[in-house]
């Protein structure tokens, strides 16, 4: 059984100034390479599922799967809802025994934001005190997009976040952890880099609230750019749309030949994914 | 909760004339499929794992997720042991919460199979009284082959179970269901049918022993061949070849397009698998 939580996790990974990696499934054959990756490196790992992820895994599934690797293999690995658009799919995710949740209503109204984010925030808290656990709450300002997909140009809307209004969203909304716009966007740029991001501002708003930060739409980001936000006050960086490519290409690539057992040739699109991971996991923390 | 267990729903099928279905899977992809089929038809269904498959899905994983859709969806979905070729494999998933197990030492020995199935027989009856659970126990004789796959010919070495053999290794081994050689065998031929299933020797097995028997290795056969068995003896019948090839071409055809959510192509693919997995149950209930 995992003894420390994932508070403990992410308090580690801050006083190291590296970040914990979370990718996204859509099925438990990227779970498993994204918690191989994670083992292989000796690193905590988070996974993740958006509201069309959960719909297609089952929440009630993907809980009892982490739960199940977690008690027989002593992996920190860990179940994150991502962006929750909504109260009471904040409720499901927790009650299924999640150990995190983002609640997302930025990019449009702020104090629709702060108001609807501060009730998910009091169910959260209520809910640990009653059960006697530590499900943690991250809220998002700003907005960067929302598709993991290859994109044909920058998503319309795009706002960052600025220093005053995080400090101000977080007094309100108490979350244990915001997600800026600091130039990051959901998915990957078609046939350029993705824009740069403005390390400078994840350090200022670090500066004037202290709160730790969750870097969204790494997907086609440089490594200096994510290294460069992580050592300013980022402690987790999601991916989802490379995770995604590599296991397509991996299936379209492995399911060529005449084998026709599953698990040999899924074991190829494995093996595959949890190369792209690694690397992913390797920038977070530095080892590259 | 599901109330009714295993051994119930084989008693009614087997009051019925009826067969339940046997799928395996090598990833919860398919097992979902699996799961909407037999929901949609309103039927129990056992989902199969070989030992190459449980390597892959990991049992843990496997027993935690059919107990997540027990307990939350309210489906009579039942995990069995396919094929179990040692008695610390048995263990291993009798501890891990399988509902079911077969122990498979045919084609060697007739002796040597009688005396460790006899042991893994003695392990799950001890482990029943101990946790008040009721794992069925399924042995093996005669010789099918083994493999799942598309065969240029029939596998060498193939013993049919006569009805003697059958009383003898029943009397002794005390199993709660059989796995009889009656003209089946694992693995589809490529060129030609399978040969035709010989149910009037699956009848004189019944007659001579009242067993319930397990028809493995049904890919390839007829519907008229399937269902002659079943109506003289047969509470279960096993396919796998048919699945693995129906998402192996639904995983090629759905990763075609520029889509990249993998739940979007993911639910062609399990759409496809799960109206192959329906047709199979309509056959083996009679309602085609």
């Amino acid at each position: 059984m995992q003894n420390k939580n994932l508070r403990s996790y992410i308090e580690e990974a801050r006083a190291k100034s590296i970040a914990i990696g979370h990718f996204n499934f859509s099925t438990f054959d990227v779970a498993k390479a994204i918690i191989k990756a994670a083992k292989e490196l000796d690193m905590p790992v988070i996974l993740g599922l958006s509201e069309g992820e959960r719909d297609f895994v089952g929440v009630h599934e993907a809980a009892a799967y982490v739960r199940a690797i977690r008690e027989h293999f002593y992996a920190p690995v860990f179940l994150n809802a991502d962006h929750t658009y909504s109260y009471e799919r904040v409720v499901e995710a927790v009650e299924a025994g999640f150990d995190m949740v983002i609640f997302d209503d930025a990019g449009g109204d702020l104090e629709k934001n702060i108001e609807e984010a501060s009730r998910c925030r009091e169910f959260v808290t209520e809910y640990n005190k009653a059960h006697g656990t530590d499900v943690l709450f991250e809220a998002e300002l700003g907005y960067i997009g929302q598709s993991s997909k290859i994109l044909e140009s920058l998503p319309e809307g795009l706002q960052m976040t600025t220093p005053e209004d995080a400090k101000n969203f977080i007094g309100r909304v108490r979350p244990d952890l915001i997600a800026p716009a600091v130039g990051n966007v959901h998915g990957m740029l078609k046939d350029m880099p993705d824009p740069e991001l403005d390390s400078a501002r994840v350090g200022e708003i670090f500066a004037a609230t202290d709160i730790s930060m969750v870097l969204h739409g790494a997907s086609g980001n440089t490594k200096e750019d994510i290294q460069a936000c992580i050592k300013n006050g980022v402690v987790i960086v999601h991916v989802n749309t490379e995770i995604r490519v590599a296991y397509k290409n991996a299936l379209v690539k492995n399911t060529v030949s005449e084998e026709l057992s599953p698990y040999k040739y899924l074991a190829k699109v494995e093996e595959e994914v949890k190369e792209v991971v690694k690397e992913k996991i390797k920038e977070f923390t530095f080892l590259v």
